[in-house]
């Protein structure tokens, strides 16, 4: 997977994928967290803070990148939950968890179907290039995408409007030509705002954002969400 | 309390003031919500959810008020943490205690003392007006203040920077010449990055972002932040 290059034409068929949680399954990161804090609640408020401040650095006009957001959230989940601080040691053996992550099983056979049906695949992360590569490759899936993209290059997260034009021209589409498949609420609501077409594949305890408009596609698994996408062979767009 | 007023001159000593958890003791709130999902992570969860979905908006350029997204973080909650949906009238009940908070035990002496000094008391809520107001008056400490502003009037959330800019303004200061009473750590490092100075309260379960600056004062308790305000008369910036 190499650096963004812009060989597609602009009817290419994009398809721009979240990585975390809609590809990958982050159980093994969500136990050790619940472990090492001894708190049920520890991944959905360390992975919630990590999101929000993200964001809090994206309105502030101040960037950090999603590491170490990742590793400030660690104290600040502690401080919430009123649990042990943890060591240097430990909150970096935890966050090499991200890098360490398997696809969820559904996920290689709906690649093949985007890919065999022509689309060109592409990676749209908050994490860094880098972190997203080990991703790829240890969940074995890299080879599915012709690119890989991170918001590092724009210092500025997901969902604020600007970082999906970007990427869907570094893809080689118009954002109007372009589908974004996520598992977050507040990715759809960014890509459809910014006049993307959206796939959500609702993953346990994953939920669309109630206020923002509906998906283009959604289903269960990615297999249900790309039999959809091809069926319908471009996005449905008033 | 009236509208937003102008009649203050530009050295006034203005202290703008969060409201939720700052001012407010949620834990009314807090207790309804973990019953009524059965679940001691509901409100957390919730408020987080509440917090992340207010910034969705203000980068995707979008605005709903704080209660609508409190409504929708309602279902999110439901979702996220697989358990029931709550009906309409449940919900109801839950965002009508958000004006029916008492203040934290510390928060009138605090306020006296600041008032005495000759501080300009202003309360600066994600919340909207009318909601600001039924929550001053329930905590009955709606006389200590001058104003009361709402992010409403600017339709984008804090920590959003313009937001303080222009909240210092309709308070009569100028932005380095007012200081910012939070227990949160994300509005916080708004306010600095702003150019405010910043008081934090380490309310129960509170803390700052480790990659924001460090605040301007800081205590347990509002008297606490207060001394430290009027002993060094004006804040210390360099």
């Amino acid at each position: 997977m190499q650096q963004p290059r812009s060989t597609s034409t602009s009817n290419s068929k994009v398809i721009l994928f979240d990585v975390n949680e809609t590809l990958l399954d982050m159980s093994k990161l969500k136990n050790a967290l619940i472990k090492a804090f001894n708190n049920k609640a520890a991944f959905q408020q360390w992975f919630g803070l990590l999101l929000q401040y993200s964001l809090v650095d994206t309105v502030t006009n101040h960037y950090h990148d999603f590491r170490t957001i990742g590793d400030a959230a660690l104290d600040m989940t502690a401080a919430m939950l009123q649990e042990r601080t943890l060591k240097s040691a430990e909150k970096h053996k935890l966050l090499a968890l991200m890098t360490e992550l398997p696809a969820h099983k559904d996920v290689p056979d709906g690649l093949k179907m985007l890919a065999k049906a022509g689309y060109s695949l592409v990676a749209l992360t908050n994490s860094t290039r880098s972190v997203l590569d080990e991703q790829l490759r240890y969940a074995d899936i890299i080879h599915y995408f012709e690119q890989g993209l991170s918001v590092d290059d724009q210092r500025r997260y997901k969902p604020q409007l600007d970082v999906y034009h970007t990427a869907a021209r570094q893809a080689g589409a118009e954002p109007a030509s372009a589908i974004l498949v996520a598992a977050h609420g507040w990715d759809i609501a960014g890509a459809l705002h910014a006049g993307l077409a959206a796939g959500f594949i609702a993953r346990k305890g994953q939920t669309l954002y109630p206020l923002a408009p509906s998906p283009t596609y959604q289903g269960k698994t990615l297999p249900e969400v790309a039999k959809q996408i091809i069926d319908k062979k471009a996005p449905q767009r008033p």
